[in-house]
C-alpha cells in the first residue's frame, strides 16, 4: 500500500496518502472516527461491528460502507472493547492473511502475549493506541479530527516489520496525529501512570462523596469538580483496562499509599516537629509534578491562545470574529472574561500556531490591543 | 447599619443596601476583590495591608482608599491568611469596639477556639468564608465578579446577634453570592472534604509524575491536566489550612485509604475470585459521588447554555454575535466545537439563567437553529 501512494490531496494537510481498502472492525467513538477521517480522505472504508445497530449507525453518520462477503482490505483497524481485542484480532489475521492488521485498545502486552501464545504468525500485526477519546462514546460521538494533534503510539520491538510500521505511522500522520514508538512494556507502564492511576485516584477521592452531607456539597467548587470530572467514566470498560494492565498500576498505587501514609500521619500529629515541613512538601511535589506535563496546562495543545481586548460595548466582539474572517484566520476556539463595571473584556482565541504571528500583526495594525501573547 | 439602608440602586441588582463604611484588612485576591465590588457600589472603601505596596497595588487598581487614623468603621473584613486571622481579628475588634467584624480565612473552628481562649468579646465577630478565588492570587487578580454565585458560608451558633448575621448576610447577597449558615465545626467538616481532601489527592498524584519518564509524559491527555490542576496550588497557604484544619482531613483521608487498599489488593491478584467485581464497584462508586454534584459538571454554575448551530462559512459567527447584540443578550461565554469536513459547528453560548428562553426564541424567529437545549 505504500508503495502505491496517491499524490497528496492537499500539502497543507498530510492526509489521503493511502489509497488501499480500509477495513475497521467496531465501529464505536475511535472506530467510527477513525472511519469518518478516512472516508472524508475519499478512502474506501468497510465497517464491521457485532452489534448491527451500531454498525448501521455508524453507516449513518458517514464513517463508511458496510463490509461485504468479497472485501479484499489492504489494512484492518480493530478497534472493540479491550477484552475481545485478542480475539478478533486473529480472527482477522486468519481470514484475512494479505492485510496488515492494528488496534487500538488501551493496552498492549496483555494482547500481544496472548497472540503469541496461540502461536500466530505476527508478521503482519502491529498493535497501536491512539491516545484520544471523549466523554461520551459511540460513533455518535464520532469526529474526523479526533486524533489532530493527539499521540497515537506504535508498538514495536526487534522483529517488527518495517513495512507494517510505516503503515502504522502513515495512518496515524494522515489522521493528524503525532506517532510515538515504544515496546508494549514501555506503553502500559506508561498508561498506566498518565491514565490508569489518574483514573482510580478520581475514582478513589469521588467515592468520598457518596455519603457526603448535602449542605457539604453545595460549596463545591472547580478544584472538586476537575479532579472527580474522570470518575464519571464506565465501569465496564475500566476493569477490563485494569484488569489487564494491573501489575504497573498496582505498583504506582503502592507508591502512592506510601505518601499517603505519611501525610496522614503529619495531620495526625499536625504540631509534632516537622509535620507543617511534611505538608508542605507533600504541596511543593506536586507542584514540580504538574509543572512536568507538557504545554501549557489544562489548555488544548493542539492552539495557540492570543488575548484581545475587546471594549466593553454592544457588538465590538462581533467586529472582532468578523475582522478575524477578513483576515483570513479560523478561529479554533474563544473564551471570555469580564468583570461587570470595568471598560474592558479579554477575548482569548485560539488558533493554529503557524497563524500566530501573523494574526497579532494584523489584528494590531487595525487597531486591536493584544493583551498578551 | 442595616437600619440606615439607602434604597437599591438598581432593583435587577442586590446592589448597594449598604452606606455605611467598610474597612477592609488585607488585599490580596479576597480582599481587594471584595474592596472593588463595594467601590464599584459607592461606598466608601478604607483599606490596610501590612505590605504598602501590595496596599497601593490594590488602591491603585480601584479597591478602595488607604485607611486613615480617624476613620469610623461600622463593618470590618479580615481577610488576610488564615495563621494570623486570629491575631488580626482580635485587634480589629479591640481597635473599633463599634464595629461588626468578619473573616473570610477558609478554616472557621481554629480562630474562633483561639478567640474565645482569649476571652475576648465576641458579640461583634462572625465569621464567613466567601467558596470563590482563582488560580492566580494578589489584587492584580482582584474581580468585582469575583462572588457572584458562589456560596459565601456564615457561621452562626446558638450565641449569634442577629443583627449582625443580618449584616453579614446582606454584605453575601450584595456581593452577589448565596449565603449559606452553618456552625464553624460543620464548615470545616464540609471544606475538609470538598476542598482539602481533593487538594492533597491532587497533590499526591501529581508527586507520582516527578520521577516519570518524559516519553510517558507526552502521552498526557485531558483526564491527567484536569485530575491534577489544582496540585499547582502554593505549598505557604496550604500549609496553614491544612494544619488548621488536620483531624477533619486526616478522617477522610484516613477512609479513602481503605479503599485504596482494597484496590492495590484487587490489582495484586487480578484473577482472584472478586478481584474484577471489586474494581468495577470502586469505579461505580465513583459514579455515584460524581453524580451528587450540583448541577453540570465542569461548567460555571452561573450561567445557562444554548448551543446554536452555525454554519462553517466566514462571517457567520461575527453575525450571530451580532445579532446578540441586537436582542440585547449579554454573552458571558462562548465555547466553540466544529469537526473539520462537516458543515456545520456548535456554539454553545451561556446566559444568564433568566434570559434563556426569549434568548432561543428571538434566536430561532431570526432563523438559527438551536441544537439542544
Amino acid at each position: 500500500m505504500s508503495q502505491k501512494r496517491a499524490p497528496l490531496v492537499d500539502p497543507s494537510k498530510n492526509l489521503a496518502r493511502f489509497d488501499g481498502h480500509v477495513r475497521i472492525v467496531g465501529t464505536g467513538l475511535l472506530g467510527a472516527s477513525i472511519g469518518l477521517a478516512l472516508t472524508g480522505d475519499g478512502l474506501d472504508v468497510a465497517l464491521a461491528d457485532a452489534s448491527p445497530s451500531q454498525l448501521r449507525l455508524a453507516v449513518d453518520y458517514g464513517a463508511g460502507r458496510p463490509a461485504a462477503e468479497t472485501d479484499d482490505p489492504d489494512l484492518i483497524i480493530v478497534a472493540v472493547p479491550p477484552d475481545v481485542t485478542a480475539d478478533v484480532i486473529a480472527a482477522e489475521l486468519e481470514r484475512y492473511p494479505r492485510a496488515v492488521v492494528t488496534d487500538v485498545a488501551s493496552i498492549k502486552s496483555e494482547p500481544f502475549i496472548e497472540l503469541t501464545r496461540r502461536g500466530l504468525d505476527l508478521t503482519n500485526y502491529i498493535g497501536s493506541h491512539p491516545m484520544a477519546g471523549r466523554e461520551r462514546g459511540g460513533a455518535i460521538s464520532a469526529r474526523a479530527d479526533l486524533f489532530v494533534g493527539r499521540p497515537w503510539v506504535i508498538c514495536r520491538d526487534e522483529s517488527t516489520p518495517r513495512q507494517a510500521l510505516a503503515l502504522i505511522e502513515d495512518l496515524a500522520l494522515d489522521l493528524g496525529a503525532v506517532p510515538i514508538e515504544m515496546t508494549p512494556d514501555e506503553h502500559d507502564d506508561a498508561v498506566g501512570l498518565i491514565s490508569h492511576v489518574p483514573q482510580l485516584v478520581s475514582s478513589l477521592l469521588a467515592a468520598r462523596l457518596v455519603d457526603a452531607p448535602d449542605a457539604a456539597l453545595r460549596l463545591t467548587g472547580q478544584g472538586l469538580r476537575d479532579t472527580v470530572r474522570i470518575a464519571s467514566s464506565q465501569p465496564e470498560l475500566w476493569v477490563q483496562i485494569l484488569g489487564a494492565n494491573a501489575a504497573p498500576v498496582a505498583d504506582v498505587l503502592t507508591a502512592l499509599r506510601k505518601d499517603l501514609d505519611s501525610v496522614i500521619d503529619a495531620l495526625e500529629h499536625p504540631d509534632a516537629r516537622g509535620s507543617r515541613r511534611h505538608l508542605a512538601d507533600a504541596i511543593a511535589a506536586g507542584n514540580i509534578g504538574v509543572a512536568r506535563l507538557p504545554g501549557k496546562h489544562g489548555q488544548d495543545q493542539r492552539f495557540a491562545q492570543i488575548v484581545v481586548m475587546v471594549d466593553d460595548r454592544p457588538g465590538e466582539l462581533g467586529r472582532l470574529l468578523t475582522e478575524l474572517g477578513e483576515i483570513n484566520v479560523n478561529m479554533e476556539d474563544l473564551r471570555l472574561e469580564h468583570s461587570p463595571g470595568t471598560a474592558v473584556g479579554l477575548a482569548e482565541i485560539s488558533v493554529l500556531p503557524e497563524v500566530k504571528q501573523r494574526t497579532i500583526e494584523d489584528l494590531e495594525a487595525r487597531g486591536w490591543r493584544i493583551a498578551s501573547v
